[in-house]
């Protein structure tokens, strides 16, 4: 057996290790549909077997990785099927939320959006990724409008399993930075009547080319 | 250290060491509010600790029990928030189900609903258990008709955290079973409207008898 002598990634807490794992596979430093194997895992980051192997069965259960009986654990795909399933989710979710935002005076109200966009200079860009982040923090924030943990679980559980998917998109959708401009717009003037609105469009839009994207 | 010689339960093949357990915990087998001692649990299941521990990491990303780190896994007690949350929840995404029922005749329409209740005679009556099956069985099927895992998955796991309060409401409240057989006549007239319009009355009305549950 071949002792490794190389770490990558710094040797991490034990509780820490889901949490490694998951943006090793968000990042795709997984490759896609292959499987994961726990030893060469556990070795990079520094921890025994057992951690690693029962993060994979948390990551398993939340269904961002498969766990094939008798054959192991894998990386997985997102299916054409399971990106409009999981967007059709998200919109409901998303719109609970923010039908729950209490404006009737009595109560307090809806919780302060933070801003999304820092300060930038016309000609600053942002990277993919970070574009991709602000939406699932936007998504994230409007989650937590509704008190509901299971609704906040929901929509950091979509936006896990819909990352690689929106980088794709990013790529895809000429207009995507300005479509997001828009929802962050919206939200920060707590215009919610148009919010809705505008997170419907979003959600058909990426519907419609999620189907480019397989079909093509 | 005494070895067990009784087995209350027969061996179970390691891939059902998931579903005895958690059938445990529906059932309150597994005392409310306790630790869950892994060594004893494996013993009675007839199976090594290792399978018994995962099937805990499982349950506890699906928040049936809860996984305290450094302390070990708990059954849990319901909060009143949790249930309110719940409950929302669940009707959304019954909701979201029966919105998604195809009724244009294009297309295939919708899923046949069961025969909840069997032929009974007049004086027979379920028992409190066979009764919250019957509910439960009812909501997983309608949200078979949304088509998406992710919704039948979400139902499936409200199923299981909200069960012991649903017997808990069948005995609380007096026409519980009235209410259960309106809503499986409905489904099964394929009346839509009516049952969408019943669901939110009976989670409105849970949703209150909940509160007297938690302040009385």
């Amino acid at each position: 057996m071949q002792i490794s002598t190389t770490c990558r990634y710094k040797k991490v807490e034990e509780n820490n290790v889901y949490e490694s794992i998951k943006k090793l596979i968000l990042q795709q430093a997984l490759p896609l549909g292959k499987r994961i194997y726990i030893e060469p895992l556990a070795d990079e980051l520094g921890v025994s077997n057992t951690p690693v192997r029962e993060a994979l069965i948390q990551l398993s259960t939340e269904r961002i990785i498969k766990n094939e009986p008798y054959a192991g654990f894998f990386t997985k795909e997102v299916s054409e099927r399971e990106i409009r399933n999981l967007y059709t989710l998200n919109l409901t979710l998303l719109e609970l939320s923010l039908s729950l935002v209490r404006n009737d005076g009595q109560v307090p109200g809806m919780l302060k959006p933070p801003k999304f966009f820092e300060e930038q200079s016309p000609n600053e860009t942002n990277t993919p990724n970070i574009e991709v982040q602000i939406l699932n923090d936007l998504f994230m924030h409007i989650s937590k409008q509704s008190g509901n943990d299971d609704v906040i679980y929901g929509i950091r559980n979509i936006n896990d399993r819909i990352n690689i998917i929106r980088l794709q998109e990013y790529d895809l959708i000429p207009d995507w930075h300005d479509g997001l401009v828009k929802l962050c717009q919206l939200y920060h003037q707590k215009n919610i009547v148009e919010l809705k609105h505008a997170l419907k469009l979003y959600h058909e839009r990426v519907i419609f080319f999620c189907l480019i994207l397989y079909y093509h």
